[in-house]
């Protein structure tokens, strides 16, 4: 992308009313434009981010067995008068009345919704396992948004629901998620810790929050330091394995949120182990059992011929919120510092002088060379100051930057510099376009 | 994709409250099921669908300049209030109140809103031109939803806007959105007329709809046949040149929506041009001026120092739409028929034998040997008897089958079939392979 015909409305000072730094440079980088409390346009530069995590998101689902739908954003209130939970959810809630007075609702989750796409079409336990996700907007009106797109009213969420016949299997498809999401983070360039959770207003027994460690995180958390070394399954681990001892591996060490914290257990540890620290929740898993099953009537045919509510859990990760937390993970004194996989564009390239025909021509070149390699590559062919340049370019965080000027073309050089290490090194085009290029 | 790990619920018979074909067969194939008056839930198939056509709308605004944004679903009244449109907009704009008492709304459609981001950013012509589009769910509360997703109350839109500094440079904008769409619509394998069309509740002065020709189509059309003979400028086409050669080729030629024809003219043709026929609209593209920019304000300062409002335009797609669109231009008495483009997997194989060692080796090496490709394949490994295997697979329409069965596995041959032509061969698996390729 040419920067000339791009739309990046960067702007040099911190808004006031951004209280913290991925709220910050969120809107100095013009990733959003607030629209409203806890409304946000997604501009050009944000949409690319939210869309890599939703492809990661996406892959990431599809190798662990789920199967991608798409629920609408607004759902019947009848349904909900089905589970109880219409009445009980509270003013979190939008509820809506069309132009017929039918009482409907922006959906702030989708249990509801997806057992009555369930039971509409499955009737014997040899169509189980099924686990059905999608990434749409939910809804809930936040009595006070804040934190930019990490506490706002509309955001995106993945959300998958896992359907079996007995809790045995149910169980295994948990265990599935949990895998897939630790795998889903680690892409994503974070550290996820799963910790015990409360269950809240989706209910059940058994439930893990997913928390990323910031200092500016929205809760206190403590956890054993051995988890934040382990590294992920993998992407080659088999699914339709029995998972229990990658999850166990992980259970057995300390790891809890406030509300669930055991300050007992927690000092029973050696206390180089112990980690108290800030965190932000950017998935949360729930095994619920018949919860909705059951008032709902979503029943399949067992081997025995006898009809049972099926066995279900449900599985979110916030993909909007999930921009901001990263950016708290990864940003330094100068800005953003994207991690590889997420990145908006993976290199920029910086004309030091744009109009001269010789740094015209070079950077032209690079930028050929990176699209036809299929590297998505920011080009800053402005006639802006270079200190404005580089300042612009460090603050939005690509990866890697290619700088182009006369005097190093006159010495067949070009200058890269990695955004993350800062370290930078002068070198011909061709070696530099070779170092920029994804492992 | 497997179909023993996918969630494709076809079903036998028609649903009765479904009045044309192409509702009967997203029905059919489950494509998608009803939640409520004119909601859908997308399932797997529809939503492969719907998002090749996505994508394929995005590649051909991204040719045509434009710059992809996203926009939320609810927008703050007040803006709406600054346009004037609040109140005029009637009955089918979905209104909503907050915990906070706000009047907001669900956006049927996004003038205001996407003028309100230009004015935050855009104060000087040198930013211009400018086109931002975004692909978002809508919502008109419809009075009486009908013909599935033709007629939906959500729905998926395309809509781009462009902003201009003069009159002259918004025709420019205007002729790249017309011949991007006539360049979209034949990657989607649809002809489509320009037709000069009503402004309805947009307004402005200029307004073409783009038209597909089916039986089943919501309005009355006339055009003159050339214009269906004549093909898509082209995806080489040079954005940045003077387009109105490429517009005027076209606009020549009668072609009229009901609301604007002019009987005397359409009998002035000679008769064998005349085409009478029933359409279905898939685009709408307007020049509007200063309509949104005056009483917004939403004005730049011009190269004599003058700050004066922008002019604009708007352009819409309905993309949900066009998936029922393709459908009723594409279809036999068997089912769908999907053109390239957009089929949800190019392949379909059919194990004949599921069960027997060869059978599921080969049907295994063809399906492995597809996806290495990057060619999708729906495999069907399920146990179900042949002939509803079959009829399953014409019913979904992919426009290759490779069907591989004991008998020809003797021979060394597997059957291809072209599902469009109903042409079938016998052939080695792997010139089978090759023929199915996508050119």
């Amino acid at each position: 992308m040419r920067l000339s015909k791009y739309f990046l409305p960067v702007s040099k000072e911190a808004p006031s009313d951004a209280a913290i730094v991925s709220h910050q440079l969120m809107l100095r980088t013009g990733m959003v434009r607030q629209n409203g409390a806890g409304i946000y346009t997604w501009l050009p530069l944000g949409l690319r981010v939210l869309k890599k995590i939703e492809q990661i998101v996406r892959e990431e689902m599809n190798r662990a067995g789920a199967v991608e739908i798409l629920m609408p954003t607004l759902q019947q209130a009848d349904l909900w008068r089905e589970s109880g939970r219409y009445e009980a959810y509270g003013k979190e809630m939008l509820r809506i009345t069309d132009r017929h007075d039918r009482d409907m609702l922006f959906g702030p989750t989708n249990e509801e919704l997806v057992t009555d796409v369930f039971r509409s079409y499955v009737k014997s336990y040899k169509q189980l396992p099924l686990n059905l996700y999608h990434q749409q907007w939910k809804f809930r009106d936040e009595i006070r948004p804040r934190f930019g797109v990490m506490r706002g009213r509309e955001f995106m969420m993945k959300d998958a629901y896992s359907f079996d016949l007995t809790a045995e299997d149910a169980r295994h498809s948990y265990n599935r998620m949990f895998c897939a999401y630790l795998n889903t983070f680690s892409r994503l360039g974070l550290t996820a810790v799963p910790m015990r959770a409360d269950t809240g207003p989706i209910g059940g027994e058994l439930s893990h929050e997913f928390i990323i460690l910031a200092d500016t995180g929205e809760s206190a958390v403590f956890c054993d330091k051995t988890l934040l070394d382990m590294p992920a399954p993998g992407i080659d681990l088999d699914f339709s394995a029995d998972l229990s001892a990658e999850v166990e591996k992980r259970t057995q060490y300390y790891a809890a949120t406030e509300e669930m914290h055991d300050e007992a257990a927690f000092e029973a540890l050696p206390e180089d182990r112990r980690v108290s620290a800030r965190g932000i929740e950017v998935g949360h898993i729930f095994y619920f059992g018949t919860k909705y099953s059951e008032p709902m009537n979503a029943v399949v045919q067992g081997p025995d011929g006898q009809m049972v509510p099926v066995e279900m859990g449900s599985y979110g990760i916030g993909v909007s919120r999930l921009v901001g937390g990263i950016i708290e993970a990864c940003h330094d004194e100068n800005g953003i510092v994207w991690p590889d996989g997420v990145a908006p564009f993976h290199v920029g390239i910086i004309n030091m002088r744009a109009g001269d025909e010789e740094c015209d021509a070079a950077c032209e070149q690079a930028y050929q060379a990176l699209e036809l390699a299929g590297i998505d590559a920011l080009y800053d062919d402005t006639e802006d100051r270079a200190g404005g340049k580089f300042a612009r370019m460090d603050l939005i965080g690509l990866p890697w930057q290619i700088v182009i000027g006369p005097r190093g073309l006159k010495n067949g050089v070009v200058e890269v510099k990695n955004r993350k290490t800062g370290e930078k090194e002068e070198l011909p085009l061709a070696d530099a376009l070779a170092k920029v290029r994804p492992e």
